[in-house]
């Protein structure tokens, strides 16, 4: 087992920190009745993508389309704190973790209400889709998330 | 970021070591070309029942469905070392690493050929379906693990 | 081929027509860049679930988890008149084609500004989910139907 | 609602015909504990994949990548005639319906045994993925789809 991944208490986020509410649907769940777990990290991704827009000011979909700069994932780590049921609405929040050289560590808790119900840690890669190798993170992704960083504290 | 998975060599994996190849769809990949992250997860899944069947002797559907005992997941976590592409065969091995109280350790690690693609970690939580509550490890699975542990050495 | 579904144009739809914006994601892109033409189901069906609370004042999930009524597809069909990309916000229609005994008809089809992009059709079978057998639309779902067809003229 | 597909009945299929076992997983079901809908057309997408291997003797994922053949769709329909369960395994024919200039039409029946469970139509249609449009049928795939519908007789 990983170590378990602590969320923080949802009333200590700071005020810059994006939060997003994903609505769980009915194509979410799966036999028991409750999220399944790999649908998780697509709502989760969802955020993300949105996270770049409102948070960092860069268009996720245009970084990937137009510059084709690749955003994929190096690990991605859930721990699944409650049962996720059709028609709750999660609140995601999105912290950065780490800024590395070519690589961006990014801590995604989800909250219903203020119970955390899933934390997830994912590893963002940069790479370049054309020449298919590892670049380094580009200077205005990586100053957007410094600067978003600073209004999380 | 989570401590890395370490997957083992594939050529010193034992001999009783349940591995199951999973061919790469198109439904896997995303717009970069390459197994979407979450989608993983998905092909895991599949693997984890078979696993109960072939290598527990324990029908996964039949515990879910007939015996209703939930075997949801408490952590998930991958760690992405090769993309995967379309048309490839990426073999799976399941290995436990903890049997619990109420819940089972497997890691998974992904192999092209001898090449490590994806390491897995996954913990399993037995629950009744009917009473929504996690419960202890039925003796058979306890057992039916305990035996699969003993054969993989 | 079966016969193609004809959407209407978007500038002639009732004004009381109910209309929900989907965004299209990363993951609902397959290696051709484009929306893989299942997840446009998992749109649709979202959108279905939204219309269910929005115009009929029936949410979704509660039909299904506390009145234990099943709301699956005897049919789906979809006609794709436009790739799907990235980061482009489809706007969905949701319109009453057939009031059945035990079934519902509906036609989805969804617009980039005005141009459609697809053209659906599904039919929902309502069942009894824990007889499981085919039951007659409740009579306040049958009302509500009635209702929004009216508004949509 | 769209004319119904009427599938053959199984023991009438041709000796020649592809067919392919896929076994329904925890994954593809949805709360009311059958397949969902959508889940269907990864299934059958699966199966086409492997047709084109196995009966037209040309690789799928090959000509998408190397020839930059696209192979969308055009029109994807399905009529549901009995719920999938997990762990069934249901057999899927792929049926020629038409070749046409630039598309090319597919029936694909499911049997439970000799139970028709789901039917579905599919129109593939050829495009280049460098220029993004419509292409002719390349002359091996029109020639092996030919040669397949022959031996389906």
């Amino acid at each position: 087992m990983s170590a378990r991944i602590t969320p923080p208490d949802r009333a200590r986020l700071g005020a810059g920190v994006h939060v997003a509410p994903v609505k769980i649907r009915f194509a979410h769940c799966d036999p028991a009745g409750i999220v399944y777990f790999a649908r998780w990290f697509d709502m989760i991704n969802g955020v993300i993508e949105d996270f770049f827009g409102a948070a960092l000011g860069l268009d996720y979909h245009a970084l990937i389309r137009d510059r084709r700069l690749g955003l994929g994932y190096g690990q991605a780590h859930a721990d699944y704190l409650k049962p996720g049921m059709m028609g709750d609405v999660v609140d995601f929040a999105v912290l950065v973790e780490r800024i590395g050289g070519a690589s961006l560590g990014l801590m995604v808790p989800g909250y219903r209400g203020d119970e955390p119900v899933i934390a997830a840690r994912l590893v963002i890669v940069t790479t370049d889709l054309n020449a298919h190798e590892a670049i380094r993170l580009p200077d205005d992704l990586r100053a957007a998330l410094a600067a978003y960083e600073e209004r999380c504290r």
